[in-house]
């Protein structure tokens, strides 16, 4: 089982950069075993191209490696405080992809401009607050994790599967590894698109309620109507997991 | 022939993302056997790693399945309408291509500002109206499809292409689904041209309406004088139909 | 010998698509035979990925085929008119690249900003005067040469290696067909960098004139020092002719 | 151990290309053999894909060719001057990189405006002061290499690892030659996403000086605790000589 956890999980670090998420080896993945109680994650600088399965290091809830002899990454201890609060997460994944960072460095939401965005997320992609001073040399990585979940709010993690930390760059995050790559893949071109949108109309209407909840839930909820029944052979997902995105 | 027509109508969704007009696996193309009166389309959800010409879905012009045991693409309403409405249709394209959706999310039409556009159009690429709500509820697919037609107007789908549906993203057309393919990668470029062009010049002119013609007409209708003769072994495409734009 | 031209030539078409400079077919490059007075071009409406040598085009300096049995790019005529004027071209690339296409649908030169710009040209790349109704209606394509060569005026080739035809797209030449190509890619990246720079700072000057000469002629001209001696092994070109670009 | 050196500067060299930092063969890269006082350097004007190892050129620091018979870059002398200047470099980089160019071109700093930003720089990456006429007259590769010292001024070459020079283009340095190369590939990333930033917000405020320090910190100098013990089989780097980004 961690087996295919790992294997899930290096896959979906590799896919970052061919997605082109990540220069040099920026960016990490990590995805759950929630009966076990173990995360699988990235280890710390190491290359991609020479990144395999048992490189990835492995560590419970509270941080501790519990396998593998390579230091995981630096960003971890952000992974398990969004692990720990949001219990229906199976993977996290962040990046420094440019165009979301070019938000997050703005300090700026994603606004919610088109349907893209909406098959993703029924609200924008929220910012972050700043964080304190005392946050930042006490437990940096560990209040990344807190300012984001605050962020998140009363919402649920399938109605803010992102958020951006101000001055940093978008976490985002899924029912497992793969899916929460999907996120981060959606959210990078949905920032593009936004940007773009904004230099052509700089008060660029938000799109029309009824449009965007028509888009989200014919994707997410019980009312989904896109994608294969979940028995089937080829894809063989259901709408909740589907790994590959949709024929909008 | 069915045959031919899976083989063509895949190789144009596999095209969309060569070409970067998909992430993931957004966008779909569907091509019609006329005579047959059956429509091959984009299953929904399946990546497109793993797609095969037996996947593709069959459905009949009122959208019922008539061949293969994949869920057809969510948009297939949408085609269903352009090829009930425009009996000259041989193939449709959507995308949320990047560019392009910048200009259906500002809900502008984009301005035939060169000659790269007059190859594709003798006008702007319009954008559509917005859906009404009880469209947006009772029909959201089959709605979208009649503001396009609604857009297209009195033109011939020669004239107009392609259109935007705000908030959303570009649907393109043409006499088979590698021209409307064709069309979708044209389109994109000129959204992106244009865009950069308001840039560096937001009140950029209109190209001269004499030098739009000459690129239109020696493109398109009986005058046209580019690509090779259709009996000829090389290429073998009258100008009508050719799937490889043009030296211009 | 026109065997060596042709492979020159479908070898520039070719990397016109590998450089980014042409979405589909778009595009066209030439090279032509001093002694014979022949010139090698790409057919019309020919697909990359089927074009070989033996498909290109032979005309002479009149644009009578006397060679192949395909038809010759649309834009031959410009290239002639080129090769008439200017005894010194040994090649001629057309595009519409965005970037510098973007420029041309605003109307606006390319301004000389930086280094990058002045290893290709000691000026901005000029954009020509609009064609006349009466030469848009007889005679489009040589009209189109005629812009450019009186926006070249009394400069060299060498100076002006690249004009921009207004709505249009840039047209480049240099000594052969891999030296046109070269020029054409590096306008394509000066115009962006040149538009980029123009974000930042809108009234970005014009380049140090000394620092301007002496990135030129470093590279061109009988004092230049750059690239290797022409009887060298490796590379083995003179400045004057290098294909590679350089270390700048 | 000159051919471990030769290995290294050539794998950076191709590697320029691989990162989109350079088109045709723009940029160079060289390192040094403290040692013996050997500096190898990309030959002048010689295209990537028939480089080889034996065709760098080998040069001391006064800039004599000791090894090799291709004539060295011809921005050698800049580079020389670095290394003298500053004894703890190993590796030297020169790109006319698109983004940090722009940034060259407007003759601006890259604000430092992010954490990506901090991961490889403390401060802004600063724009030299522009040559004198007689500077550009008399030795314009040297003094190009003054100016960039200067532009260091008090700081360490970690804290600048990287200059703009003025209507030109980025130099970077590190610890070796693939260390440069990490930083130039981090500076454009940086400066496009600093473009882009100041887009969406044109007073958009630096990082933090808090958060600043606390990613600069953890990935440079004594307190450092990303990426793996320098004797760990794997990567096997220690913090400071990272070539592989890191996972921020």
């Amino acid at each position: 089982m961690l087996e295919d956890l790992r294997e899930e999980v290096l896959d979906a670090n590799l896919a970052l950069a061919r997605h082109g998420l990540a220069a040099l080896t920026w960016g990490n993945v990590s995805g759950i075993d929630r009966e076990r109680g173990l995360v699988v994650i990235k280890p710390s600088g190491v290359p991609y191209d020479s990144m395999r399965g048992e490189h990835l290091a492995v560590v419970d809830l509270d941080g501790r490696v519990v396998e593998g002899s390579l230091r995981p990454s630096s960003d971890t201890a952000t992974h398990l405080v969004l692990y720990r609060a949001f219990p229906e997460l199976g993977g996290v994944v962040h990046t420094h992809s440019t165009w979301a960072t070019a938000f997050a460095q703005a300090e700026r939401d994603v606004p919610l401009l088109g349907t893209t965005h909406a098959d993703l997320a029924p609200r924008s992609v929220p910012i972050a607050r700043r964080l304190l001073p005392e946050e930042i040399e006490a437990s940096y990585e560990e209040s990344t994790g807190e300012i984001l979940v605050e962020a998140v709010g009363s919402a649920t993690t399938e109605e803010v599967p992102a958020v951006l930390a101000p001055g940093h760059g978008p976490f985002a995050w899924g029912t497992s590894a793969s899916d929460a790559l999907e996120k981060a893949v959606t959210l990078e071109e949905v920032a593009k698109m936004a940007l773009l949108t904004l230099f052509l109309r700089p008060d660029a209407p938000l799109l029309d309620p009824a449009v965007r909840d028509k888009h989200f839930l014919r994707k997410h909820g019980p009312g989904a109507y896109y994608g294969q029944h979940r028995d089937h052979g080829i894809g063989g997902h259901a709408p909740k997991d589907a790994s590959g995105g949709e024929a909008r």
